[in-house]
Parts: structure tokens; C-alpha cells; sequence
């Protein structure tokens, strides 16, 4: 018998994944940012994701109740956009003591909603109910071109290994009013010459180990090519970026600029070292953030 | 200034829904069982839905753990069915304190699986997370012929009211181990005869005024045609009965048995007292179950 202390987040949800089932019309289920799966006679894919945010783990209490809803919205958002996806429909669900102010639930509405209409996507539906403190669950719901979806598990040997943006320190404030990579993420997916793609939310350590696993290679980052909010080891383990990290051949930084607006930073090489992460050659220590036993 | 103890669930949702965005693509958003969506080029519409179930609110701490992700899920599927559809993809937020035995939560998680497997649904995703109590949000996504969904809005004049098994008394244990009557959902939209669907979760009262309110009609319930666990009291207020009350004209009772394989009780008929609900032609008093202000 162990604890989910003991165990940690990680462990519990690589135990729990063989309960699940499987089926033909799901190109992805868990294990990726999102879900995808096939919709019968459609032309497009949809993907699902699911985050909860919740006071005193995502948010400090007495948190700017705008930059809550801003959060718990974007986090969804930003798995999306590491599909490639677009962004459709949200759901939300709300626990609340009885004592907490409506007002302030009001904007936190209105944080979600000022975010979801810069990318065309919208609260649908939900639920609100009674508990100890608050918390959003936000379910999300994208559509892309059927068989399109960019996965953890595309990543080749040879492949530059890309960020959308600088890295570290989140907690000084990004983390609470980042702008989701959802243009980004669409217009990536759209040059067709993305491998892999997923959002940094564990920090780019943890977050690169997902795709070297799942894609079965290795690979070496530069340290001075990071792009980073303070220093290389915030830049590797803090984690609440929202930046897109992806891999791709070389020949895609021509489209950098003119044709994409942004331009990714190229941060390392995939290699064929299965599951080994080096750092300018040296292999890379794990260290992650984990739910319960941190 | 209030707070959500002083102006309840109810009010709360309603004066959050403006907030909210609309879509042509939408059916019906947030005010049915499920938001109804189109995808273009599609055979098939889906609905989407979520429900939170939370320890000391939905269900006892040490709850026989199976019977916690029966509920999850059953409650999901109950929505789900709501509409005529079929379910068909769940995500799971957990949430956890860290001293929570992992044997416990994979026991949920079968509880859960061995539900949906009834009915070919699956989960496919979720999110692990810290908190004060143990949580379960369940976001589920289903799938019904295009323009077919079964909306509380239908009702008509000279309808007759309709619940497809007895109600009362949940609370001593059939909210913990119901049968979601998602067959039943689905057979019912199928005759094509039906103009109102939902289930009863808050009881048979609350919901039937649901349908009132959203279809510009009133109702007659018979009190000894209502098929009750217990008393008649227990039967228009416990709610969580999980059963389908519908609106139909007289005439589909000729389908019930050889066609439809079940037999649902006529309760009482759709008049054109708008908004007025009455039991042997008595107007009945509000009661309902409120989160926050209970």
C-alpha cells in the first residue's frame, strides 16, 4: 500500500494509464497534451485536454481574480495550441466555499472570457459546487485538419529542437498572465514540417524528456542558446512557461519572420540516444516538479 | 456585495450565463443537460457536458471507492443520455490529498472503466491534482444524429409527462450504484415522438419546472401515477434519481414494451399555464436542492 505522497503525480499516472481502454477512432488518448480522435465522415480531428487550477497549489488565495481566470483558461488553451490546433469550446467547472464573494467569481469569468475571444473559442457549459477552496476545472475542446495533430511522439534523429520564447521564472508573473502560443501552434502545424510539438508547463527538462520517451531518441541542448528569464537552471526547471517547444529539420528557420511573424529560438539537436538528455554533452540530471511530493 | 451561501447555485449560474459567448455553431449552450455543438461537414452533432463530484457533498468520506467512480461516471452519462446521445469520450480531473492510499483511486478508476464499458464510452484523458478533499470532475462527450438532439425546451401543450422508472429515496444508496439510462435516452430519441428530455438530478419538481420554464408551458402532475421509492414527498424532491423525464404526445405509449423493451410511467400532461406546476391540480411550492445555501 503507498500513498499518492509517496508515489507522486508522475508514478500514479503512468499506473493508472493501462486501466483506461483504447479504441480506433482515437488517434492519441492520454499521454500526449491532448486527446485526439476521429470524427466519422468529418474533415476535421477534435482534441480534448483537461486542467484543473487550484488556490494555494496554481494560485496564491486573495489572487487578482481577472489574472485567475486568465490562468485557468490559458493553460487549456495552450495545450491546444500544442496540438495545432484551434481552440472551439470551453467547459468549466467551479468549486467554491459558500463564503466567497460572487463578485469575485464574476471576474474571474470575465478573465476567461477577455482571453478566449482574442482566439475565437468560448464557455459553453459547466457547473459550480460547494467545497473546501477554489478551484476551475476547465475542459477544452480544438478542431484541425484530420490527421494533422502534432504529437510528443514525432520527434527524428536530426531534428533542430526549438522554443517559442524565453524560459525561467514564471512564477515572478508569467505564469498568471502568459499569452498562449495558439497562432503559434496553428501557424507551426501549418508549414508542415513540425515533428513534435507540446507546451512547457513542468519546465523544459522534464517537459523534452516526454518527447524523447515518447518518440524514442535523445538529444543535446546548447545552455547559451536558451532563451532565458534569468538563469540557466530556472530556464531548465521552473516550468509554467506556455511557450511552444518543438523539433523540426533545420530548413524550417527559413520560414522564420517574413512568412511566420515570430521567430523560435533553436535550442538543440535530436540525437539518437534514446532517452538521454545531454547539456552542451554532458547528460542532464531529472529534476521535476511533481503534484504531492513536492 | 454577496456571497455565493447568500445568493445560491441557482442564481449564481443564471447571473454568470450573460458572460458567457454564443456561436452559430452552437444548438444550445449552458441551460440543458448538454451544450449541443455542430461540426461542419459532420453526420453527427455532439454534446459536451461536465459534473463535478466531491467528498462530503456527493458522496460520504470512505466511500467503497468502486461505487465513487460509478457515480462519476454514471452522472455523466445520465447527462449525456439526457439529450438521445451516445456517449462516447470522458476526461478525468482528480483531485487529491497527498495521503490518499493510490489503491483507493485505482479502485475508482475500475469503478468507472466497468461503467462505461456498458456502454462503449472511455476515458481518454484527465489531470492529477493536490487538494484539501478528494474530487472527481468528469467531462464527458457524446454524439447523436445531426439536428437530433432532445432538448428541455421542447415541451407542448397537451404533451403527456413521462419518467422512465421510480423516483425518491436516492440517498440510501441508488446514488451510488444507478443505471444510467442512456439505452433508454437513445430509444426514446429514435421513435421520434419525444419533444422534451432531461434526467432528474435535483428531483422531480426542480427539474420538471426546468422544462416548464425553457419549453413557455405549465404541467399537472397525477400523485399516484408518479412511481415512487417512499413517499410522495421523497419522490418530488430527493432527487438524484438519475431517471428520464420526458414530454410526448399520448399516442407513443403504444411503442412502450415490444418496441422500446421498457415501459415508462405516464406522470401527468403539459398545460399552457405558463410556468405554473401543479400536482392534482393544486399548485405545487418551490423546493429544491441548492448548493451553497443548504
Amino acid at each position: 500500500m503507498s500513498t499518492l505522497g509517496e508515489i507522486g503525480e508522475h508514478e500514479a499516472i503512468r499506473r493508472l494509464l493501462p486501466l483506461l481502454g483504447n479504441h480506433d477512432a482515437l488517434v492519441v488518448a492520454a499521454g500526449d497534451d491532448c486527446a485526439v480522435c476521429r470524427m466519422p465522415g468529418a474533415e476535421t480531428d477534435q482534441v480534448f485536454t483537461t486542467d484543473p487550477i487550484i488556490e494555494g497549489v496554481h494560485f496564491a488565495p486573495g489572487e487578482i481574480p481577472r489574472r485567475v481566470g486568465h490562468k485557468a483558461a490559458g493553460r487549456v488553451l495552450s495545450d491546444i495550441a500544442a496540438m495545432g490546433a484551434r481552440p472551439r469550446w470551453l467547459l468549466v467547472n467551479v468549486v467554491a466555499p459558500p463564503t466567497l464573494e460572487f463578485g469575485y467569481l464574476e471576474k474571474i469569468y470575465a478573465g476567461m472570457t477577455a482571453l478566449l475571444e482574442r482566439f475565437g473559442a468560448l464557455v459553453i457549459g459547466g457547473d459550480l459546487a460547494k467545497g473546501p477552496v477554489l478551484e476551475l476545472h476547465v475542459f477544452g475542446v480544438g478542431e484541425l485538419p484530420s490527421g494533422a495533430a502534432l504529437l510528443r511522439s514525432g520527434a527524428r534523429v536530426g531534428d533542430s529542437i526549438f522554443v517559442t520564447g524565453p524560459l525561467g521564472c514564471s512564477l515572478e508573473g508569467k505564469h498568471l498572465d502568459f499569452t498562449p502560443r495558439v497562432e503559434e501552434g496553428i501557424l507551426l502545424r501549418e508549414t508542415g514540417k513540425v515533428n513534435a510539438l507540446m507546451d512547457v508547463s513542468d519546465g523544459l527538462a522534464t517537459d523534452l524528456r516526454h518527447i524523447l520517451s515518447r518518440s524514442g531518441v535523445g538529444a543535446n541542448l546548447e545552455s547559451a542558446a536558451i532563451p532565458k528569464n534569468g538563469t540557466l537552471e530556472q530556464a531548465l526547471f521552473d516550468g509554467e512557461d506556455f511557450e511552444l517547444l518543438f523539433t523540426a529539420p533545420a530548413e524550417i528557420e527559413a520560414l522564420w519572420g517574413d512568412r511566420l511573424g515570430f521567430r523560435p529560438a533553436r535550442i538543440g539537436a535530436v540525437t539518437s540516444e534514446v532517452g538521454v538528455l545531454r547539456l552542451d554533452g554532458a547528460a542532464l540530471e531529472g529534476k521535476a516538479f511533481e503534484h504531492f511530493t513536492d
